[in-house]
């Protein structure tokens, strides 16, 4: 199986390309789709819902990642085998989501032209011409090494979102805002105390505090409050609404986890 | 066969999160999408989709809705076997359309957490948790009274729209408006009369009348008319352009069918 | 396989019900959407999108094809078979695109009514009652002749985009606008002279020029420039935006492509 993550949008057969390149190589592959209705190059987008999804899908699946601004420039084209399965893109940090949570076996530059669609590739679709070929051979069991050249996987592109932890206290930011309106943080679950607690939320102009509660059945309809996402992260919501709506921020604000004290 | 309706749009990987559940335990069966696109927890489009779409399908298809306002509150998961296949998702009437054209043979609560994704469901998420897994089970054969208690269909939560019929008049109302803007009601095509007839839209604060045609081709570009639509309900249309943007009407806007009288 | 295209939209359930009749017929049966996002009864963009994308598909693939504002008028249903696939659709122009690049082995209305979804097929929806039953009926290895009467393929509905060409100069339009703002001209890549190249694109208040360049990275970020697009057309992009949005020109807006010399 490969799934397929991009900014291509619905409006263009830009998707239906990469599906039948895949289609000639690995016909008898299944492939699915993640998203491709992100902002263009919205780099942040496209790794939180591929560090989501991925989790999801059977060992070996081949996760295919095109959100590429730097494509025709120097950035490297690459693919990886971790433990889950493989994932192929740009190194532009699209991948640094899912590296946080697996391990790299291996990882290569897709330089070998024999696994290219063309000896010519275009200069501003490797999707169809490097990418979609290389993920339908992983699919077929070409072994990675065959892409390219060996890689360090400690020399990957970062992209890394602001994020400290002490014993009480978490700082960090929003990551994406989905299109519910719910505003998810990159702080993990895990770090919500056993006590009550609260969320603060600092645009330019103003910080906002939210309770953190356990499930919306918790808070009357139309209430802001902080919660657990189903994701895993920590996230501003509104029950029946949009808190993005309802608060105007963005990707990037930051946000700070503690226990709640009565006095403050 | 599983099919896939909700309104968790296109642009998280919300949904592909629910067909990875699904490749997991049932790796083999093929997931078509019915839409995704629908305006959030808006069940009466969920309804009328589900409704005009799942008899197309081969026997047998297990129909995955989601559309879940209530998700985390009391409202049952339930899983409906019908003579043209499976239904699962809330019960909040999202199945009320379907269950007006088959029998139930039989319904369950999704109670038995074997057949979760997980024994500690998510309160948010329950389309990854619950009714994803459900489905896959069906669709590998799993007995739909393994997933959980019996129901008594006839306690299924209703979604009943207004409706009446006398000899020769129906009364009904707007059940849905698609994206080619056609006011699609709930006044079953049969309900037509072999003479000429009008149908009646009132909006709060006009009424408005159309002629009843057979085919666009009976009118000129840009006439608003009535028919009888593909899905075999009557509607309000504009050839070559959308009745919705003329008129501005909403869903649950009361019609009326009548034989047209001359002397009216 | 089957790919689709239509301008359905994501909303409403209807390509899925393409994909349920399909499934009823072929259950085997691979699809793969190209777009449903598509502008309502834009055949110029139907025409573009699926002139781009059929290449990449395996030898044999069906392309389902509905956009058609003349459903239910005298406009012909038709299936095409060409070296690289079958072709099914109303006779519009839809596929004009192709056939610059395909020859018609064979060419035939869709009036057998044996192949039909049923013998009495809706005014409003022939993509669910002859062209998604044509399409699987060739997919399973029907043979093109038993779907209806042949048709000499030289009086197919043209839909001709302005060009000319002469030594030095080459006069076409804008065919197509995507997703990300390119506008993509009907000018074939390889009329691009060796030498240094410009663009004019017109519209009617003004006229623009612009450098022909190889590649993106030639040029600054924000650059309005021109080039041969991954589709093989020259077009006017804008690295790192839209071009669209700079510009605000509109599909048949005329380009002139010439060679650069310097004392204009």
């Amino acid at each position: 199986m490969i799934t397929l993550l991009s900014d291509f949008g619905y409006r263009d057969a830009y998707v239906a390309v990469m599906k039948g390149v895949i289609a000639m190589i690995a016909g008898d592959v299944t492939t699915c789709d993640l998203t491709h209705a992100l902002p263009p190059q919205d780099i942040l987008a496209a790794r939180f819902n591929l560090m989501m999804a991925y989790p999801h899908f059977p060992l070996g699946t081949v996760h295919l990642a095109v959100v590429d601004p730097g494509v025709g420039s120097a950035r490297r084209a690459i693919a990886l085998q971790c433990p889950s399965g493989f994932f192929v893109g740009p190194d532009n940090g699209l991948f640094s989501g899912v590296l946080q949570q697996e391990t790299v076996l291996s990882a290569v530059t897709l330089n070998n032209p024999d696994y290219w669609r063309t000896p010519r590739p275009s200069h501003t679709f490797h999707g169809r011409d490097i990418f979609a070929p290389a993920a339908a051979h992983l699919a077929k069991g070409v072994p990675i090494e065959a892409l390219g050249d060996r890689l360090d996987p400690t020399y990957l592109t970062p992209l890394e979102l602001p994020f400290t932890r002490s014993a009480n206290h978490c700082t960090g930011c929003l990551q994406y805002i989905d299109r519910f309106g719910n505003l998810i943080s990159n702080i993990p679950g895990q770090a919500v105390p056993d006590q009550p607690w609260q969320l603060t939320l600092k645009t330019p102009s103003q910080a906002y505090d939210f309770w953190g509660i356990k499930t919306y059945s918790d808070v009357p309809a139309g209430t802001l409050c902080a919660l657990v996402g189903s994701h895993g992260w920590v996230e501003v919501a509104r029950r029946g609404g949009s808190a993005a709506q309802a608060l105007g921020v963005a990707v990037g604000a930051v946000v700070e986890l503690r226990p709640f004290i009565a006095s403050e």
